[in-house]
């Protein structure tokens, strides 16, 4: 057993020298060295971006997707969508410990969730049993392995797997919506009626209090009147966010010229920096959670219109937020049962 | 004469409903709305990582240069690279205003810059007089819009045009280490010894203070030696942004453990965001003003090593970045000898 990289390094095998993440390539195979964790791999939840574009890729055609992710997997080594860059996270046993391993609390046996991307996890898939099209997920036979600095969180008993895969998988979300939003906020979320938008308009609502205004875009009918029915926004704005004018208008029908203090853009498509700047005041914040954001799209878009907001990159990850993303399926009974229906 | 969009919407071709940033193509007719502004151009200063990828694409030969900067402006009506996205700005004489500009102090002749990016102006070449392999200008005879939207400065009396605009088009950085560096902080500039690097490494040290440390990672020996030399730095290490692993540890071998509060990237090449996050430390920031940055990137990258940092996107855009910016070059007689040297 080779004493090797906390960041996994050594499995890179394409470009050297990269990072497992920005590597076109990294070594699948299912040994472990000391300081890595082995795991029996049940389901697989993969990105919604990447998910979105494999479906589409594929028409919807269930065998050609199962061709396609094991394609991408033996490709590279991990489940890394070549188009989006986008990974997801996993829900698996413990198989393995290695012995320099950081948590000696872990057992062979213990369930957990992993946090950090797929789009550097090692992978191998020996078999596809079902891709569930409706929630992402993909159940699988198949090993992986978690380096010594990837995060996990050891499965709640009190949750169902399946749900807290899919809660889990977008816990950065609502974390970060805890900071950012203060007392009386004018909080806009962009693709609200989503997973993490569902989210994001809870700790909103709670975070923005009384006095806030949370208002919710949501592109189907049907979405939009679940989150009114949830009680999850004040208002809730039916239209395409990739219209930046429609968005900004139909936004100030609700604020007013001064728009919105932040704005959480939890889409999983492309084109709508735009109308997260133009509905974000000066001073104001945008927090880009969606993965399908162009980085140069959004420095240059604000830049064109003379906006000066914040925009932040939608780190997956953030202290703490594990905990408080299944806090919040303990605490709402209603995102609870819908999220039960959808993903269990 | 037509009543535009503010925008510019009205000028986007293809595809409709987008704002033109984000359009294939835009309107450059030289007859301008009633809000507009119309001007006579004398340089554009290509946006850096654009003009590195227009520059390699056509081995440095300024004939095929010019063929394909031409080509791109007919073709999409706009300067804005096709690979990079990003665009530039320029330097330009009034020659027309709309009678509902809002800026009534503006009078034809005035020479401005542009802080809008090229990326978003209608724009028309009539013939390239030059290219300046080594300070991305590129001068020209032509004609360009502004929207009512756009932003930009009139040239300042006492700093040559082609310096102002060199300063100005990476306005955007220093405004922001302005804000985001507090005293006693320790803070790294990547790619601290180009343009944009240098203007903040500058305000760094000012803003961090004789208790602060400013570091700063540079590829080429020379430009490293140019900060020492212009005492822009604390330390200065030669390395590639691109091999995280590495600059992790060099940086450590400075800062020890804790590494950087504060992170800022001004270089020009792809996959740096890696080495930008590990030296940052937890609920630390990155400030991603490069180009070259992927979104994806940076968000998975974090969260696969379990980092907590806030990653701000570079926005063009910050209240009085202008007058920040030329401030710099007004009390810093060493920079503004080398910009000096460099642009004009
Ligand atoms: N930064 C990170 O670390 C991280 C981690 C995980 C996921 N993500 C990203 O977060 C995003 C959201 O993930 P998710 O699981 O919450 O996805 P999701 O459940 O599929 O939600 C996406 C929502 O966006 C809405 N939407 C789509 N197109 C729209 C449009 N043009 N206008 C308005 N709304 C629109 C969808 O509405 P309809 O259903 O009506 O189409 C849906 O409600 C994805 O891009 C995903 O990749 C990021
Ligand atoms: N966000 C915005 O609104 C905005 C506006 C304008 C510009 N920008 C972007 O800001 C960035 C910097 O612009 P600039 O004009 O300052 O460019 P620049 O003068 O060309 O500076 C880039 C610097 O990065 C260094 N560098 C390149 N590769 C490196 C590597 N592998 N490791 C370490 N250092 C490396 C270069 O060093 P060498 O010279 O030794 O190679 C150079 O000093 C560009 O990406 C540009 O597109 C953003």
């Amino acid at each position: 057993m080779i004493k090797a990289c906390p960041f996994g390094t050594h499995r890179v095998m394409e470009p050297k020298g990269t990072m497992p993440q920005a590597a076109q390539k990294i070594d699948n195979t299912m040994t472990i060295a000391d300081n890595e964790l082995l795991l029996d791999v049940m389901t697989l939840n993969i990105d919604s971006a990447s998910f979105t574009q494999v479906k589409s890729a594929c028409n919807s055609d269930v065998a050609k997707m199962e061709e396609m992710i094991t394609g991408i997997v033996s490709e590279r080594g991990k489940m890394q969508n070549p188009v989006t860059g986008s990974g997801g996270m996993l829900i698996g046993e413990v198989k393995e410990i290695g012995p320099n391993f950081p948590d000696k609390t872990l057992k062979v046996g213990d369930k957990l969730a992993t946090l950090v991307s797929l789009s550097l996890t090692p992978l191998k898939i020996e078999k596809i049993k079902n891709i569930n099209l409706s929630n992402d997920q993909v159940d699988i036979d198949g090993q992986a392995v978690l380096f010594e600095s990837g995060i996990y969180s050891v499965l709640p008993a009190d949750i169902p797997e399946k749900l807290a895969l899919a809660a889990l998988d977008v816990a950065g979300a609502p974390a970060q919506v805890e900071r950012l939003v203060k007392k009386g906020d004018t909080v806009c979320i962009i693709g609200g009626g989503g997973k993490s938008g569902i989210l994001c308009a809870y700790q909103a609502m709670v975070n923005a209090g009384p006095d806030g205004k949370v208002i919710v875009i949501e592109y189907s009918e049907e979405n939009a009147k679940r989150i009114l029915d949830m009680n999850l926004a004040h208002h809730v704005i039916v239209a395409d966010a990739t219209k930046p004018v429609e968005i900004y208008e139909k936004v100030k029908e609700i604020t007013g010229e001064d728009v919105c203090d932040v704005v959480i853009n939890n889409v999983n498509v492309p084109n709508t920096e735009m109308s997260s700047i133009l509905i974000t005041k000066d001073d104001g914040i945008v927090y880009f959670f969606s993965m399908a954001t162009s980085f140069t799209k959004a420095a240059l878009g604000a830049e064109g219109v003379g906006k000066d907001v914040q925009m932040i990159v939608g780190n997956g990850y953030a202290k703490n937020h594990a905990d408080l993303t299944l806090g919040i399926i303990r605490d709402s009974e209603v995102i609870r049962e819908l999220f039960e229906k959808l993903y269990v």
